[in-house]
């Protein structure tokens, strides 16, 4: 049995709540944190719809006081908002597996704070590992372990195509889902159209694993401008809005483009006829040319993802650790 | 630089040789051995058109007696075949790397040999890895990366669809090729006709990783019989003779299908439109449907897949050790 802790429950917190009570064999669930006092009080089993008694708290030292050999955080996106979290954890002496994309290759975005956490988890004996489906694996791990049967590669393009269609409106407005081209443009400028968090880290984990060093990044993000009519729950946009936001990454080695990663995000892309899939180009010997159809979908992969890293973790060199570092992933199939 | 030397100079060899001759500030190749006396004297330059003066030897003491770091051996397929290589080589405290199938997972044809092997790589600190396109990749390393994104798994289905065309004779009478249905039939029944090779290794590397356990194996071999003239440099099939085999695999548990292998050889496929290429159909939550068109290069990618093992062998854990074991595989680039 390996003692685990969820930390944050939102949609992606749940996901993994149902992935762990589905092996009960396998895993303790010793304690669920969550920082939203309106989570409070509420059982595992109200809060998913199952029969799991366990309290969502606040108090995250009693929960750290169990001892979890692992402390899954599924709570937000950049470093500094997950840094007390993974110290804690840390200190309490548990391996961390989170989805914060920053933490897939954190020091694509903050060496400082990498240094100091790796140091810090050397010093616990325990790792520290980020993943999710991207990043984490369609936009770096697939494509290296696809490089693995090259004898030369110029360059490696991956792109995923997906829906936006099940997201909310925090989504939307991030991607500029409604805006004018207009609108889109002076949002990218002001910064509150982000696009997609990941592509540092996923050229950085690429560039890394294949000994490649990137000196340039160079990312565009232009409106997907819709022909049609699109609708969903949380957004409905006319000919000639934005549906969506294509977002892509040039990586280069001193001027020579190594690593193009593509990632038009829109919602209901089946209207006007684009198939959504998941494509990776290798342009070397041998090409390779892989497509998955449709693409994985980004929930379910990312909390699955985490999941099934939680039986390899405990045997990760201690430190900070990427999924170029790890075995290669795998499905845990539950103990019947 | 690693210290490498390379055992079998054949397709494969000869083609490791060029992937590790384009590394030269990386792999410092201290021997090549051969056993067929026509090999020796010639330089590596001579063998595979370059510029090497290395002298292929059967004299594998004196090669071994400069103490590689690793030893690749691509000579046989059967464990019984290689075992004096991979003893020689561990020996001298060398890292195995071979494409021997079998060497994929040897505990799938000799639970005996895998235990004396791997007591005796752990006594002299060293590892042994089969790897290779198939198994050692398309079957069941790629199944398994993709597993990973997986809440629930009922069945991996997996199809290699490849053209025989650039092999020569010898796999075309293992493949039926040219031959009449009931020749087909009676090769299949005599165990000449033989088809793939590698479907009990990838069956227990996916089982072995996932957690399963498969009590039964069953394989088909089917004649593929051509409508039309197909022509190659060994073989000439004309309407209603044999132009390949149809070889599957199934693993069962209890039962239940839960590995389904499919591996269709035939020469020139594209004149019945037959696309070549490698599918992972993973039937769970979210099914996996991937398709990589055309199918990765046996050859290429199997020798490349070996190369880009070198750097990875020397920190893997002592005894013998599979591609599931290993970190991600990566293409390995080589220093400018």
């Amino acid at each position: 049995m390996i003692k685990v802790a969820v930390w944050g429950t939102g949609m992606m917190g749940q996901g993994l709540l149902g992935y762990i009570l589905d092996r009960p064999k396998d895993i303790d669930l010793v304690g669920v944190i969550d920082r939203h006092p309106e989570k409070h009080g509420r059982t595992v089993g109200e809060t998913i719809g199952c029969d799991c008694d366990i309290q969502v708290t606040a108090d995250f030292a009693s929960v750290l006081a169990k001892k979890p050999d692992v402390v899954c955080i599924l709570t937000a996106s950049n470093l500094s908002e997950i840094a007390d979290q993974v110290e804690a954890s840390v200190k309490a002496g548990a391996n961390v597996i989170g989805i914060a994309e920053t933490l897939a290759y954190p020091q694509a975005s903050d060496a400082e704070w990498t240094a100091r956490f790796d140091a810090l988890a050397k010093q616990h004996g325990v790792s520290i590992l980020g993943t999710g489906i991207n990043p984490g694996f369609v936009l770096d791990a697939l494509p290296i372990a696809m490089s693995s049967i090259c004898l030369r590669i110029d360059r490696i393009e991956a792109t995923r195509v997906n829906d936006l269609a099940p997201f909310g409106p925090t989504v939307m407005e991030s991607q500029g889902v409604g805006t004018t081209v207009e609108q889109f443009e002076a949002g990218v400028a002001d910064g509150s159209i982000v696009g997609h968090i990941g592509f540092h880290e996923s050229i950085g984990l690429i560039a890394s694993a294949l000994g490649w060093e990137i000196d340039e990044i160079v990312e565009t993000r232009a409106p997907i401008v819709t022909t049609v009519e699109r609708q969903t729950a949380s957004a409905h946009v006319m000919p000639g809005e934005v549906c969506g936001c294509r977002h892509t990454a040039n990586g280069y080695s001193k001027g020579e483009l190594k690593i193009e990663l593509i990632h038009p995000q829109q919602i209901r892309p089946e209207l006007e006829g684009v198939e959504t899939g998941d494509y990776i180009n290798i342009i070397g010997d041998p090409n390779v040319s892989l497509a998955n159809r449709p693409e994985i979908p980004g929930g379910k992969g990312t909390y699955a993802s985490v999941g099934n890293y939680i039986p390899l973790i405990g045997a990760a060199k201690p430190g900070i650790v990427t999924v170029a570092d790890m075995p290669l992933p795998r499905f845990w199939s539950p103990t019947k």
